[in-house]
């Protein structure tokens, strides 16, 4: 069997790693279309060897598209997921427009691959924060339910797009040789700095970011009340994100037990060396999937065993973007 | 009225940070005695205007001096703090050698002022972390006792000493030139990269800073059991730490009766402006000695009304060490 597979958005830093995953996973591709935006058109773009020329995207792209991979922000999902889908493909979308749609699956393979099959045509790609936390923390639910989350973020530029790892490659040259720092798409600095996420703030106090922790996980794990909270950062740190996960469950729980859950779940790798002063850092979580996890501890600030503190880290534009998409796509083949 | 004072390890980053703020608030110094090891004595030093030597620290150094300000590391403290005290002068000492002991004061002056007083000749100023934490939490503890705190940092490379600074500019260098990244004293690389903070780790799991701002917090607060857990963090910034804090209280606490205690709180300062994306940032917390203090929102995985999240950002070498000892010191002249 083969599938006729369209990547949307082929330019940017996720669809790029889309074909570099889809190409890894020797994802069964019949045929292939390169789309994006009329800006990159005519491009040529490798693909397991071979040039494929990107093409604009419109109404008519879908024609014969089995599998559509969306990856170009919210208004182009919006407007060509549902063409993508009248057209007869089925669309994973990376972006946070349908998301929170109900009979729109939110999907991580690792939690609730069995959600792919209630489709109506479009499944969507959790944020990348949710699921690199999403990743080690559902093992644990499963064996003892979470009743509490609070989660602090420290995440990479490119996670805003290629252009924020351009911006921090800029201002370190800058900052290296004396120039002043030019900041030109993120609102402050992030050479030798670090800010608040700075997505737009709610009523409730909270950014997109941080309120999309918390509504993806309480959908994913199919807890509708679920308590998190999650503070959200960026920090000059190119690829992969880190979270410090504070965890209450409904029963204590040892850190042994922690370790013996997570050491034979799907998608984690535990880097948890104390004699060596070797964590999940970003450097060793890039260009992998696996979610790293480590500094697997009691919470201190408890007398029931009920807390266990845990420091991940996971590369949001592979595992936390194309790669789970690629995945998704796997089930919808499988 | 004039006091002799010693500065111990003036060659070091907190130590030359002494003489600054000395300076700047105008402490009442008669003598002025630069102290610091064989390898820097010599050196020639500029306080206020006037050049001084620093002279090798020795047994016989602190002859007439006052008041004592150490800042060389715990083994020189323990060696040479009894010493200061017994040739009469009263120590502030900035190691962690004393803090915990009892009938040695831990003071940051905001919270504890006056137990000061109580002191036996040494008394000590707290980790630099604990502080930056204690000065806008003591206010509203004050109101609304807390009865948890689970923080996490982002700590800039300075605090590990002046050296710290130095790794960070090189590495910096060595990546915008495309040159292999040389890792000197810490023990991963610190340009585009963070990692667990890495003093070493106790029994219980947690690293000497986490369990510094759980163990120094309970005793500055005089709070022996309070609920406290953290996750400390290295990152690429060069100085001022972050550090966001979840606190849990007795009684329900709005954003607004947050924001007016911390607006009239010695110490603090709101930066929390929503509409510009405007928030602690450690590039405007440095050289400075108030707490920034922003994101002030309801803990939104609580329904009780009893949690608020902050994210706070604070210079760690001027407020988290060299102000703190000299607004001791100055609690000792007053």
């Amino acid at each position: 069997m083969s599938v006729n597979v369209a990547v949307v958005g082929v330019t940017g830093a996720v669809g790029e790693c889309f074909l570099e995953v889809l190409s890894e996973r020797k994802f069964p591709i019949g045929g292939l279309k390169l789309l994006a935006s009329a800006r990159s058109a005519g491009k040529r773009v490798k693909f397991a060897g071979v040039e494929h020329v990107v093409e604009e995207l419109t109404a008519s792209s879908f024609a014969g598209v089995d599998i559509a991979l969306l990856s170009a922000g919210g208004s182009v999902s919006r407007e060509f997921g549902p063409i993508a889908v009248s057209a007869g493909a089925v669309v994973v979308d990376n972006s946070s427009a349908f998301r929170m749609a109900d009979g729109v699956p939110l999907v991580v393979p690792e939690v609730n691959a069995g959600a792919v099959k209630h489709h109506r045509g479009i499944i969507a790609n959790p944020n990348c924060s949710t699921i690199i936390m999403n990743v080690p923390v559902w093992p644990l639910h499963c064996v003892n339910p979470v009743r509490r989350i609070i989660v602090s973020t420290y995440q990479a530029v490119s996670g805003a797009g290629a252009w924020g790892l351009e911006e921090l490659e800029r201002q370190i040259k800058q900052h290296a040789t004396g120039q002043p720092i030019e900041r030109v798409k993120f609102p402050h600095p992030i050479v030798n700095n670090l800010f608040s996420h700075n997505s737009a703030i709610a009523e409730n106090g909270y950014n997109e970011e941080e309120n999309k922790m918390r509504l993806e996980t309480r959908k994913i794990f199919g807890v509708p009340e679920m308590a998190i909270t999650a503070t959200c950062v960026r920090v000059p740190v190119p690829r992969a994100h880190c979270e410090s996960i504070n965890l209450e469950f409904e029963r204590a729980m040892t850190v042994s037990e922690v370790r013996q859950i997570l050491s034979g779940a799907p998608g984690v790798k535990i880097v948890d060396d104390v004699a060596n002063s070797h964590f999940p850092m970003p450097i060793e979580a890039s260009h992998q999937d696996e979610i790293l996890v480590g500094r697997i501890r009691q919470d201190m600030s408890r007398t029931d065993g009920r807390g266990i503190e845990l420091f991940v880290s996971g590369d949001q534009i592979r595992k936390g973007a194309a790669t789970n998409a690629v995945q998704i796509a796997e089930l919808l083949v499988g």
